[in-house]
């Protein structure tokens, strides 16, 4: 069985692709995350209402997180 | 008596029909899960609002979920 | 004094029905609960604004729940 | 003073109006309750929209209720 | 300091007025609270979009509340 | 580094603006707080939809918070 | 491996824009924070609805944070 913190783990260094609560989307690559599943996303990028932004380097909350796609 | 979380261990590498509190229905084969019902689920397929996307694996939040379908 | 979880270990085996916060209606018969009121109901029918669907075997959220009727 | 779970106590096996988050009424006979403040009520009748329906018995999320009234 | 649970123990008797999430307008006398200022109020009257109601005592969820004026 | 509750206990008796999640905006001088950040405020004036109210002495749920101005 | 948290110590005195549940940005150099992402920060400039406002010092409840851009 995986546990999702242990798949989150499996992950680091790889793209996501994150939906979060208020329908944005969020793809960057997971260089850390803590037990609340709090993450941290290199090279990110935003896809929101058909606009795209680059935002670099963020820290996302994981209470705003609905998916991760691997 | 069956615990909510004992269904799901003998869900286990079977496909779950998913209720999400946005109106999302998530459907993928369960292959991990934890105590705040968090899953990790595989071949995710999401229907939103006669939108169909085929998702791989991911992560979901356990706290955005309704009810899981058996 | 009667406990709410107490009146839930009652109704096992029994018909339920389920207001959830989205407005959705669950009936189904209670085959399993835990301390949080996440529940296991068998043979379940969801009403959703005039819709009925067959839900079979599902896992249901406590905290999604607004008032279960005897 | 009065705790407001001794209130509660005080209150069993008496008529009770509750007003819920989504506007809800309900009137019914408190016959249990927990710490959360979940409760158990029979005889219960629900007002919603200047629509009224007969419950019977039952529990009650705690997290659902905006006021009491004794 | 005041802590805002002293100053509620000093308001004991005393006439509130508190603001609600859903913007109902609570007057009462304060004769009972918790720690997590879950309240007892009696002779309470109620405005909410000017409608006004009397509601006699009642227990008010903390977690309603936005603010409460001295 | 300032940790944020280090902040408050240095703005005791000083005016603060704070912006509630329901838009709310809050003047007032504080005089005392909690681990939750739950505060007392005297001297209270809040805005609101271009209405002005003044309300003398409040608790305020830290909950409802979203940012202090010092 | 970059826990959150850490991210946020190696910010300190720089300069991040916060995303808030309710839509609100905000720009300003991080001085302070602890364990649940409330932050102090300074020289703050908050963009709404393409309305700017200079906010001087802040502290920012965590909860209210969806994002972090470093």
């Amino acid at each position: 069985m995986a546990l999702p913190l242990d798949v989150l783990e499996k992950s680091m260094n790889q793209k996501l692709s994150l939906l979060l609560k208020d329908g944005r989307l969020i793809e960057g690559k997971l260089t850390g995350y803590d037990e609340y599943m709090n993450m941290v996303l290199n090279e990110v990028e935003e896809t929101y209402e058909d606009n795209k932004r680059r935002l670099g380097t963020i820290i996302l909350r994981g209470n705003n997180v609905v998916s991760i796609s691997l």
